[in-house]
């Protein structure tokens, strides 16, 4: 039964879907060219001294052999499902989770609840995660909040440790921390660092001050908004890179990373943003800056308008967590001699989590092959 | 003495510099515009209804004092030196690292030493990661090799953990660890997740069997050689991103990133180079990959050729530390029935290294102002 398979000079087609000899070649499934346990590459197609080439392609109970043109000729075998799985033409598209991108509006119409860590799933907590960009859990004991941040993914340690403590403090070298309980305007962290994309874990400790209200945006709805009103700006935004600094003199560090407000990713769409006032060096070329500060001063006004904001209060026991590169947060302003205010917080890399969905819908792809 | 200040529309300039009045009224040093012990941005310069504007600029005794025409108007103070230090016109550079782009022939000319922890200052090794993208210490006790990697930076934890173990393993999950000693084809670590420009620490426990020599090439020489030689393909390298793709039934994760082989940064310079036959998915489009598959085995044939190759043993004690984003590493095949290899290997992230040296060079912009 070979009435599937076309062959062609430089590819062949199984049910309409085109497969180059390159391609097939790179990926032979044999354990010489494929690691059985590991399914990792060890073939180097770059080895070859000219493009790979068939001697003989043969079609048997759902399989396709090939016989491939080397010295000595080197055998394939693709089952046909293999193939259709893993075509590429049209490129396949990851798994994309289903976001929802929300504003103060829709929040009010679908009020986010804190989930109970001993009774709710975690797949019904971390699907919010996926959806909205965070998720708030209640009534976790301080004892436990290792173990529960472990158990999704490996603490990503920084120079604060694993840990990190926010609560007024003499000195501090973050605004967060300081003795006067500043608002912290809506921000992400960590923009002065290379660092993965993560998860922001911000637990409640303690949270007896008056003021201290949590705030979160929803990044990419923002940006969406934007975008559709000012295309100009946004461009600006997503082109000119910034300069975030953090003078650490406490530690001896001088972070220093480049990147403009808004990532895009290669399909041209935000994938990121970074945005900290308090960590933000403006040292734009000359000629660009008065461009820029229109374009950024437009973006803050779509940050601030509250049309957009959710605002909620950390109980003691509550842990937030938040995709640090879709939320901008922030909290309001509060009154450290009224009582204490003490947030731990960690992070995790969101490689992790999205790893973790991929493997349950994905591993089809591997495991029903051997 | 006001000659050397001269006041235009929107900027002011001194000693040849313009500084915007929007740059100087977002720099504002006075402690309500910037926090005094952690020199972090309070202003929010969105916040005005108009581009700042001044209402009286002045200079004297070395300092530069502008009240800004607001309710009620706001007084900054500028010591010239702060200005000249931070001026933005043209843009400053940060300080770089001097690079040397090494090949062999440069190696054999400049033989590099393996360091011995007790003897060698930090700062002259350091310097080596700096210049060549490695170092090689040697004597370093199995018992210290955790204090030693921390107090270079916080160790970055993966889905193996603070270390991994490299040793041959049944049904391993990476090919590095398989029971027949493959050999490593040059590769960089990691290209499958989002993770921070890294230093790959690999310490040696034991390596008394025959084969497994550490090999090593500067993969920004070889870029910078490749671009010369070879525009086109360079852009096809830079330009089009492949899923690399970890698929770890052990641990249950299917890690996926998407990325180009060759990085570039904001200048168009190469700032990472990610690489790995192993884990790398040719899902390119249809049309464009027989061009890419050109471009890639052009690639290949530079990493291949032994003029770059750097090839050396590491002997119990000894820790190679190297840019995971610039060196490309492999190793020969090793036979496991001959003895024993063992390597252990962590990961620190580069900006911690780079951030200490930034402090070095660069605290005087802050500490000497107040």
């Amino acid at each position: 039964m070979n009435t599937t398979i076309t062959l062609n000079d430089n590819f062949l087609e199984v049910q309409g879907k085109r497969f180059h000899y390159i391609w097939l070649r790179q990926n032979c499934l044999c354990p010489d060219c494929r690691h059985p346990t590991s399914f990792q590459g060890l073939f180097d197609i770059s080895d070859l001294s000219s493009p790979p080439e068939p001697l003989s392609v043969e079609e048997k109970n759902g399989e396709i052999e090939i016989i491939w043109k080397e010295e000595p000729p080197h055998k394939s075998i693709f089952p046909v499902s293999w193939l259709l799985n893993h075509a590429y033409d049209p490129s396949p598209q990851q798994p994309e989770e289903q976001k929802i991108l929300w504003d103060r509006a829709w929040l009010d119409a679908h009020p986010p609840k804190k989930y109970d860590i001993h009774s709710c799933p975690e797949d019904v907590w971390m699907s919010q995660l996926f959806t909205l960009g965070f998720t708030v859990l209640k009534n976790i004991n301080p004892d436990n909040l290792d173990d529960f941040i472990s158990s999704i993914g490996p603490i990503h340690a920084t120079e604060y440790g694993r840990f990190g403590e926010l609560k007024a403090m003499p000195n501090s070298t973050d605004i967060g921390q300081s003795l006067t309980g500043h608002a912290l305007a809506l921000h992400t962290d960590r923009c002065h660092v290379h660092e993965p994309r993560l998860v922001q874990v911000l637990y409640c400790v303690d949270n007896n001050a008056s003021g201290g209200e949590s705030l979160l945006v929803d990044g990419f709805r923002i940006a969406t908004d934007f975008h559709q009103n000012h295309q100009d700006y946004f461009q600006i935004l997503a082109k000119t890179p910034l300069q975030f600094q953090d003078f650490d003199p406490m530690r001896g560090y001088f972070f220093s990373r480049k990147t403009p407000i808004l990532e895009l990713d290669w399909e041209g769409k935000v994938a990121g943003i970074y945005f900290s006032r308090k960590t933000c060096n403006w040292n734009i070329p000359f000629d660009e800056l008065e461009a820029f500060y229109e374009a950024y001063s437009a973006f803050c006004r779509y940050l601030k308008d509250p049309i957009y904001e959710y605002r909620f209060r950390l109980e003691p026991g509550d842990c937030l967590l938040a995709q640090n590169f879709r939320i901008i947060h922030g909290r309001t302003a509060y009154d450290p001699l009224s009582g204490h205010r003490h947030l731990r917080w960690a992070t995790i890399a969101w490689d992790y989590i999205n790893a973790r969905q991929n493997f349950e819908m994905l591993k089809h792809l591997y495991l029903m092959e051997n």
